[in-house]
């Protein structure tokens, strides 16, 4: 039998910041899965910040999101209905079949979550695809080494987080940048050495330099901008520049200069290296092992922030731009 | 006995682009080499891009050059007299006492030559310190691989000139940038595929797109700039940009924004990776090994721009910012 859903499409493409009449809740009719299929109802999904990305209209490591058509991400959901073998009703599992209530998928389009003691969402956060571009992203370009000061930007959110706590783990001086006390308070609790609010702390570059006087060995960029060009002033030679990302220049309508200080990359042999998740896809095993391993112990801990019902779903991604997650910001579907 | 001698001091510190007033030839008396020392006479010394970085008053890689001393840099001599067993009169030497007619040494600051079958000043430039930048910042941040696409900005210098040679020998694809057709023409007589004179180009762009139609995997950087902004464009995704030198930058007074498109280095998973030959001085047997076999079968060839006599010294360095060097920039002082 089909089921009613509901499914957010992309009304129009976002000139600079998006806002919610970008978006559009459409209801639809998920039909009833044939011979082989499985249909899925969502239980989270996952609004990351990567996804403004595939709201332009251009050629990039995704294809962009079309007009009309609903979103994609990583959601997690519950076998409703299979055909397929491999599959039974109440089985748990990870689609990028997001922004929507329920689909019907062919088995190979879906991941069924291993049996771990840790609620179905965190494989959309410290144990999914945030997790392991934490993990990936600080072993493979940031190489730590113990001793090293890292400074990691976009600290609150669902990679920051990671990285502030693996970063540790390896035996790193950490210092932290984020937009609010509450995270900053939060990493503080989880060990980090040392906090600059970038909104209420004045002069970046003085501020960052006081958290870490003796420069930066490795730069985890989520943010860009500014911080890009304050970690260039504070990099100590050899420094490795992890470029995950730069949130603060998604929305820009027109390029904004780059790093006035560019030049350092070469007098301090510096190593800016950027990366997409799927790059170091061959560390998902080893990530889900030792990550899993250091939830158990204590080792690392996670927030969520968490918005309900699909159609709140732009909401939640719009929040991401305005710094309005403390860790994995989810959306609650059932 | 002593012998009379002239040197180059810094007189002034250079503000913006240096000029000749920020030199001066002083006369002096070299003294006769003490027990286990020797005395050199230099017979052609080196002027290199990096020495604008040594007239600023800061601290970097290397320390500052003083007012009122001699400058440094690397040179090729001949022993006059010695006092060492290690070296005899007529000793052909490498030693970093550039910028002055003779000096005397402690032994563990001369290297001397090989007896091989080029002209000394090769190791000052295709053989030495140019030489090995090339080989090894191409092999360890380029690691070209054969089909690939090179774009060398500065192509026509003695650092980009042997960057185009190598790259071809790994059976790249190279587009080499320069600021005048003879350097272009030469390039082109040593089997480079595509030339772009950036002075004469119109948009630079347009003109490096159109002679990388498939894009870039390797960018080989000694200029950065609008050069820098135009590989982040058309960088191929997993481009590896070696960032060797920044000379349209050496001379600003004021920083000037960087690329307005360096996000793109996380989307394109570009590795950029600034280096000093210094990094790599593990390279130089197999540097000198590997380049002398190539000089020897001509798949290596170099040209030189020469000033005469010590008081050119300093218009030699002058020209370097003017493009006045096709290939390597000498003085020649016997």
């Amino acid at each position: 039998m089909s089921i009613a859903s509901r499914e957010i499409r992309l009304k129009s493409r976002p000139v600079g910041l998006p806002v919610a009449d970008n978006f559009q809740v459409a209801s639809t009719t998920v039909p009833a899965p044939r011979a082989g299929e499985v249909l899925v109802r969502n239980l989270w999904m996952s609004v990351d910040p990567y996804m403004r990305g595939r709201m332009y209209d251009r050629q990039s490591y995704v294809p962009p999101f079309q007009i009309g058509e609903p979103l994609q991400g990583g959601a997690i959901g519950r076998v409703e209905a299979s055909n397929h073998p491999d599959f039974k009703s109440g089985d748990l599992v990870e689609s990028m079949n997001g922004w929507r209530e329920a689909f019907v998928s062919v088995p190979g389009a879906l991941q069924k979550l291993p049996n771990e003691n840790v609620p179905p969402q965190a494989y959309l956060g410290v144990l999914g695809m945030p997790g392991l571009t934490a993990y990936s992203g600080l072993a493979r370009i940031g190489e730590p080494k113990s001793g090293e000061t890292v400074f990691v930007s976009g600290a609150g959110g669902a990679v920051g987080s990671i990285v502030c706590q693996i970063a540790k783990l390896r035996g790193c001086r950490v210092v932290a940048s984020a937009g609010s006390d509450e995270k900053l308070d939060w990493l503080k609790s989880l060990g980090i050495d040392a906090a600059v609010n970038y909104k209420t702390c004045g002069n970046l570059l003085d501020a960052v330099q006081a958290a870490a006087p003796k420069g930066i060995d490795i730069y985890f960029d989520n943010v860009g901008g500014d911080h890009l060009e304050v970690a260039l002033e504070l990099a100590r030679p050899f420094a490795r520049f992890v470029e995950c990302g730069m949130i603060s220049a998604y929305n820009d309508t027109q390029p904004k200069p780059g790093p006035r200080n560019i030049i350092y990359v070469v007098g301090k042999s510096i190593k800016m290296q950027g990366f997409i998740v799927m790059n170091y896809w061959d560390m998902r095993d080893q990530f889900r092992t030792e990550m899993a391993q250091w939830i158990k112990d204590g080792s690392i801990k996670w927030q969520e922030t968490v918005e309900h019902g699909i159609e709140n779903a732009p909401k939640a991604f719009l929040s991401l731009f305005s710094g309005g997650n403390v860790g994995k910001m989810l959306v609650k579907l059932d």
